[in-house]
């Protein structure tokens, strides 16, 4: 397996709305992209400061299935239309599991 | 299930046997600290430029277990003798599960 893990943080001026939209629309995503094997998304809890606001964990079948999810343009419209207008910045790891 | 990912970026001039033994640590902790229910730990592969160097994924039965990992001796001894020394950078989320 193949784990991809990114952690998104969201500009001070995001509204509520705009990140659940982007949440929901990152949850479509293992309905549109088969190579997806295992998708976990997760809004920060508030437990402590300085966290991240989102967590996305996705497992693949290997290294060739995260490329798939990667460059698939229900995912780089998801990138483009939800998640950029928000994005104060990321954080990622690709590894083997 | 309550969900802990941390992402650590390592300094430029870190060895690789600081890597290594960081990573080697980390691993050690499930044994230590019982409420720890899965831990992953991942080097990144390399697929992205700008990722971050090391992924853990920690799972626990509630915040409480995550808590008593965060704040437990052994965790806090790796964190001060092992990752501290090449951190460049971190970032984390908790969420439910």
């Amino acid at each position: 397996m193949f784990r991809h893990i990114v952690l998104l943080a969201w500009t001070a001026d995001a509204t509520a709305e705009q990140k659940a939209d982007a949440a929901a629309q990152l949850a479509k995503l293992p309905g549109a992209i088969p190579e997806i094997r295992h998708y976990e998304i997760g809004v920060d809890a508030g437990v402590n400061e300085g966290n991240h606001d989102l967590a996305v964990v996705a497992d693949f079948d290997d290294v060739d299935g995260y490329l798939v999810y990667r460059d698939h343009p229900a995912h780089l419209a998801v990138i483009t239309d939800y998640l950029k207008p928000i994005l104060a910045t990321r954080a990622a790891v690709q590894h083997q599991l």
